[in-house]
């Protein structure tokens, strides 16, 4: 597949989740953090997130503007049998083709679900728009589909774990980034310029710095390196450790 | 404030979210489901959620992006002291506007951090774009701030939720969408079709179904009912009732 990015060994993702229920809160979303961190683990980078409410339009604008500048868009949600499912149809809208029933989709509903019991709205769980190549769904057989660079998944996240790594095989993915995690034991503000200062020396390497607060704890910070080089990633840590003795003594004087 | 929405008693948002640490999976936001909760309690709909990497051009373009189509924007993240905190340099540049330390910011940093240890670092915290007003932080002072209509809040959750609960007073709200939530008892399929039929019946009530799975209980459908009509929302908890009534007796036949 031909990557949107220049860099080599780099191929990164879009997350678009659809529906209603996550923007009024009703629903907490698990489904972002999974293909995070999953991503991560892959050598996939994913570089946005975005959530739209179940409105065609915002459907079919958010997935063009996405599919254009990243190499995957995996979307999650509105691929069910009810009225406000409209994830597929907006889809096949977005890349400008036909949908329809697809007989192997059907196929694949019917070993779940007795031929009686297939009326029309379940047959909706089929329509896959044309081009569509299937991802497989082992918990509830309604599958997803891959368009192009873009992967429709359930919402439901036991359905969408399952999706996903029936997706995995056939994605293309890059050199996986390393990390690594130091607990400063300071306040940000006692490092932060010597840590900016590292940050210009290793260009290569992205450090970030992540306070946290827990009531009965106080503040920590957490510093994380990651890189593609190993070597450039324990240069840096070793810069940071140095760093951080350097900044400890200097207090305690 | 003027909204941007036509619709009366309707005021929008739209959050954005700062962070390599989201899209990386280190960090689960739990900052989205906070403000979409509140949100949907004080009559202001949240129509569209973003996640950017700590990248100035990406921030720059999300927030201008957002803050053209909605009536509030509410971002979190990277407003500390250290290198990979840009967020408050990339919304001053979003508004053209100039960012420099602002005394009123450093008043209230003063109440937390002794003179000495005032740092540079530390008064990159108070570096406020010109017009910002400021959001107050009863967790550990360094403010956030409001610029137009964009308001810019920690990462942190406990400090976030603090600000946000500072900013509420001086947020314009529309009517408050009340909700109503059925427990199906069937399967999606099942109902849909005549649900899609209840839906025509009354486009001023968004219906929506949520299908879940739990590994031990198996699956289960929540209907959820919102709108801004109590009386419309009630007769169309009663249309939607009484169908699954009807469907849950055929099925029994």
């Amino acid at each position: 597949m031909a990557g949107h990015t220049a860099e080599t060994g780099v191929v990164t993702a879009a997350v678009l989740v659809i529906g209603d229920e996550i923007l009024s809160g009703r629903t907490k979303d698990q489904n972002i953090a999974y293909i995070a961190e999953r991503s991560t683990e892959l050598g996939i980078d994913l570089r946005e997130v975005r959530v739209v409410p179940d409105v065609e339009e915002e459907i079919v604008a958010a997935v063009n503007a996405l599919r254009g500048r990243y190499d995957h868009v995996f979307t999650t949600g509105g691929i069910g049998p009810t009225h406000d499912d409209i994830t597929a149809d907006a889809i096949a809208k977005a890349f400008e083709v036909d949908i329809d029933v697809d007989p192997r989709a059907v196929a694949l509903l019917k070993q779940r679900i007795p031929e009686g019991d297939l009326n029309q709205a379940r047959l909706r769980m089929a329509r896959i728009p044309a081009g569509g190549e299937l991802i497989e769904n082992s918990v509830s057989k309604a599958p997803g589909f891959s368009i192009g660079n873009v992967h429709v998944m359930a919402g439901v996240p036991a359905i969408m774990h399952a999706m996903f790594e029936a997706l995995v095989p056939r994605l293309a993915k890059g050199t996986r980034i390393a990390s690594r995690s130091i607990e400063a034991g300071l306040k940000e503000g006692d490092f932060a310029t010597a840590l900016g200062a590292i940050q210009r020396d290793f260009p290569d390497v992205a450090i970030g710095s992540y306070p946290s607060f827990d009531a009965s704890k106080g503040f920590a910070t957490t510093l994380v390196l990651r890189a593609r080089s190993e070597p450039r990633l324990t240069a840096a840590e070793k810069a940071v450790r140095a760093m951080l003795d350097r900044v400890r003594a200097e207090l305690r004087a």
